[in-house]
């Protein structure tokens, strides 16, 4: 998440040539740039495409705006009638980040995204960054639009992602950051009528694996374990060898980003007493529990990578 | 936590009385009529004493400051030599506020709190509220002089606490609220080395029963559950069965606050549902997983205490 982002010179100066961030999205030469600067700058072994959650709210009705130094702003009537099918088509300048960077990279995977339906509602809903989602809350507890619009949602993203497979995408991953703020049991209600469906159709469609990314306590696992993802990708509070214990997913993620914060001598030894646990016996994927911040040094970003990249298990 | 507080009309006039918040809880006066307002408008089944979490700071040796419409301010010089062991004389105005209550009301019983030693250090280190405790990390992860402070923060916690229960506070509850920005690995490492020596030691100088409350991830239940204490209060995100499942504490809270923000119809079908679920083998009291607000309803409180208050299971 954020893997090419402000806290890179070369993203800056990118991004100096178009101001508007979802212009920048849509500029493709610009986007297929920004994509490959993780690869040439910290040699990852994966590629995330760069491009915005919120990208398809817009072609299904919402405006989006990115105002500098500002969380995006989203505006809906609130009309569910306003809200619209999409096709892969009307986002193609996604696509065709992911078909430019397969074309100028063939090291390693290109990753696909898409925020997570309730991640999205909550943005149509609040119209910006929320610290409680309240009103996302009161949405589902009580709308009786919301089972239409959820379902609107979930055709909407496999569109989007069955577009992005197409393009070549050889992983895709599903961001639902604002999870977090769920109750056990909305998170049970909502992983059970719409993250399940979601999920089940998506693999009918497509033929890569899936990464779940959510943000949110332990409890949730056991619902997440019941989806039909490849991968779960974690914060870090959860405890990842209980998890690799209780469940035959592949984990990834787990490690505090705020380590990236601390001298390198704190970072070093976190990050190998950190790798030292990991359970061999099952798939790990290395990643943060979530991204990267603008005022991050790029320095520590790239010393954490080589820490990674050259760790053995003794 | 807030049970009184500004979401109350006759809260909200006796402020006016005294504007400066840290007077207002040293004001005897009034915070022992604060205290007293919900038993009188709710009829509420205990009564928290009204005060904050960072009263002990001050005689500690940090400035505080409450600027309307703001967080707090805590100023501190860094350095670990300007911070003072307290004695329970230094917050007199507390237990003067618990002797009072006990002696006005018989009703029902006192409790009495303090912030956790994480809790606590991190409105230290960071001097105000925080959306990642960036600062309060480093400090724990890279300081020489963490344990040091912790086992300061331990010791005048004991000796605050200590000094409620013989002015005849009938439970304690201790407020780990900002837990949550911790790693499974961080909590771990501060539930072992800090809160199980704080709670043990707590035990063996006082004969109440002791809740403490954290918000964060169900992960960190196994080792919360190593505590010596006899409740404990949980965030809505973890999963209430399971916990009280594992474990042989008596559970509180688990209520998402926002439900307070919905219809009185959504709020009564929520609460009678989810007090429904509740295991009736072991102990369970109610409340919500978090604070209430000063935007909520006062008469969706009094319907939230009346529907809880009036539940018989069938």
């Amino acid at each position: 998440m954020r893997q090419a982002g402000r806290y890179m010179k070369e993203y800056r100066e990118l991004r100096e040539k178009e101001r508007n961030f979802l212009g920048f999205c849509k500029n493709v030469e610009l986007a297929t740039k920004v994509s490959l600067l993780p690869l040439e700058l910290l040699k990852v072994d994966a590629i995330i495409i760069f491009s915005d959650i919120l990208v398809p709210l817009e072609p299904m009705g919402a405006k989006i705006e990115f105002l500098d130094g500002e969380g995006p702003k989203v505006y809906w009537d609130g009309d569910v009638k306003s809200l619209k099918r999409i096709s892969y088509r009307d986002t193609d300048f996604v696509n065709q980040v992911i078909r430019n960077v397969k074309t100028l990279q063939k090291e390693v995977p290109v990753i696909g995204f898409c925020g997570a339906p309730f991640t999205l509602l909550s943005y149509l809903v609040e119209g910006q960054s929320s610290r409680d989602l309240r009103n996302t809350k009161l949405f589902m507890w009580g709308n009786p639009n919301y089972p239409k619009i959820m379902s609107l949602m979930v055709e909407n993203l496999i569109e989007y992602l069955e577009g992005q497979a197409k393009a070549g995408a050889d992983v895709l991953q599903v961001f639902d950051s604002w999870a977090m703020y769920l109750s056990y049991e909305d998170y049970s209600c909502y992983a059970r009528d719409v993250l399940k469906p979601f999920f089940e159709e998506l693999k009918k469609r497509i033929n890569v694996p899936i990464i779940y990314f959510y943000r949110g306590s332990q409890s949730f696992l056991k619902e997440v374990d019941k989806l039909n993802v490849d991968a779960v990708s974690v914060d870090w509070t959860v405890d990842i060898i209980s998890c690799m214990s209780e469940s035959d997913k592949v984990f990834q993620g787990n490690l505090d980003p705020h380590v990236l914060y601390a001298s390198e001598e704190v970072l070093e030894e976190r990050v190998r007493s950190f790798l030292a646990k990991i359970p061999r016996k099952t798939g790990y994927i290395f990643n943060l529990g979530h991204g990267l911040m603008p005022d991050m040094d790029f320095k520590k970003v790239k010393l954490l990578v080589d820490i990674v990249k050259s760790f053995r298990v003794l």
